[in-house]
């Protein structure tokens, strides 16, 4: 695979850009972007060695789609009308039940292999790339055998090649799941963070006791609204189920408090405590 | 001050001794505490020199009281009837307005000095004690003006060599505001860790899926319910109103989820944002 197309040069397709051009020399990273800033920044920073556009993507080997999850539902079936018979399609959104239905029946629906590497940081854009970001990551495929046996082979060898391991899911599982484990993280994070600013707006100073504990549980907050909305969005019934859980613990927490039953108070933090061993492992 | 007693060998009193023998060789430390393997193990990870008891209180120049906040309220008068004239004695509770009331007739009182060091980590006991804790952390000073003017300077030396600043507030502002930037945190964390794990407790595949927004967000739900529980008591009022407004916000969050208003919703998060300039500067 020399020839590289990244639709969409910001965290993740621009940190695998990085990863592949470390590895292999003779790889040539094409970017196709709406945003010509990103464009420039991309090349600048050697992240892409060409600009690029849908008209070429007939050369392509590879296409990484690395855009919001609602433009990557839009634009999907646009590149798999675009590329040749060979070339391998990946897209790796947090949501994998609408990528998958707009394409189930492509006739080029084999040449895509839907998937989600957990892996990111809080930050977007070209500048937020960087080298081994999906070392020891975990990679989530949906669907792998709608794709073409020797494009997996492709997928495989690639993923392996970025250092990461793979797990093999439905979509349905995959959006359900991920509801608990990501896109609640997110929600928790900006309303925290939304709770103290609106308390706080006056005295800038109160931020002088905040902690790295504090720092920790609002990082996510600084998330790219761009890339979150649409995955709310689409994974709207999932998120809603997870937030009604999460505020029904909250309220009961707040009872036990209201009503002074500090032993249970106890009780609910020494059983969530259990969440150390289960985060062994977790980068 | 050659002697140096530390109440309570954890994670704060055990890392403020390792600074102080490493700036000073002829510093000795003495430790006190319920816990017998705590004592035999700060001994043998070098973090005191000697066990001491209450009746050896008369030979300190500094004492530190690094238990958890109910016991620290008990114990605090009956530690400032043991020390001598000149001991210094500084608490590093979370909570401070219980902790000021306990002493405000106390006939040492002048002894006292009631502190917050912001800094610490998820993990407890004298293992979880390391160099350098508190280096460009803030410390929140209460009542200094309660506190005989020679010993504030030593408590001012000491954290100055500790690497710490200082910031000065009376301890009902402490309590109110450290609610919001701290003790919604933890509850905050811990009732995502109660969400994820009750939903998926079944399926511990599910936490391949993981990545690192979610160890972030969850982090503090590995913190001590020993030491949580009390401080979450004593700060009954502060903490139930800042739980209000964030089960508040994440109602309003669903609402606006289920009335599909996702133009509010990327407002939402655009707005909380603005949580990375006030987070500069947090370590």
């Amino acid at each position: 695979m020399n020839n590289i197309y990244i639709i969409g040069v910001g965290l993740i397709g621009g940190s695998m850009a990085l990863d592949m051009k470390s590895m292999d020399a003779n790889i040539d990273i094409f970017g196709i972007d709406t945003n010509s800033d990103h464009l420039d920044e991309a090349l600048a920073l050697q992240i892409i060695d060409h600009k690029a556009t849908y008209e070429d993507l007939h050369n392509a080997d590879l296409v990484i789609l690395s855009i919001p999850v609602d433009k990557a539902v839009s634009e999907l079936p646009k590149v798999l009308d675009a590329i040749s018979d060979s070339t391998l399609v990946i897209d790796v959104g947090s949501t994998k039940l609408p990528v998958c239905k707009t394409v189930e029946s492509h006739n080029r629906r084999r040449n895509f292999l839907a998937t989600h590497p957990i892996a990111g940081t809080e930050f977007s854009g070209p500048k937020a790339a960087i080298q081994g970001l999906f070392q020891k990551k975990t990679n989530i495929i949906c669907e792998v055998e709608k794709t073409t046996f020797k494009l997996q082979e492709k997928a495989l060898k690639l993923f392996s090649d970025l250092g990461m391991r793979i797990r093999y899911m439905n979509p349905e599982a995959h959006d359900k799941h991920i509801a608990y484990v990501s896109h609640l993280s997110h929600i928790s994070s900006f309303m925290l963070g939304k709770t103290v600013i609106e308390k706080e707006k006056n005295e800038r100073d109160i931020f002088d006791m905040a902690g790295s504990g504090f720092e920790s549980t609002v990082r996510l907050a600084k998330s790219s609204p761009a890339m979150w909305t649409p995955i709310f969005k689409q994974n709207r019934a999932n998120v809603i189920e997870t937030l009604e859980e999460y505020i029904n613990n909250l309220k009961q927490f707040k009872s036990l408090m209201e009503a002074d039953d500090f032993d249970e108070i106890y009780n609910e933090m020494k059983n969530t405590n259990h969440i150390k061993e289960i985060l062994k492992g977790i980068a």
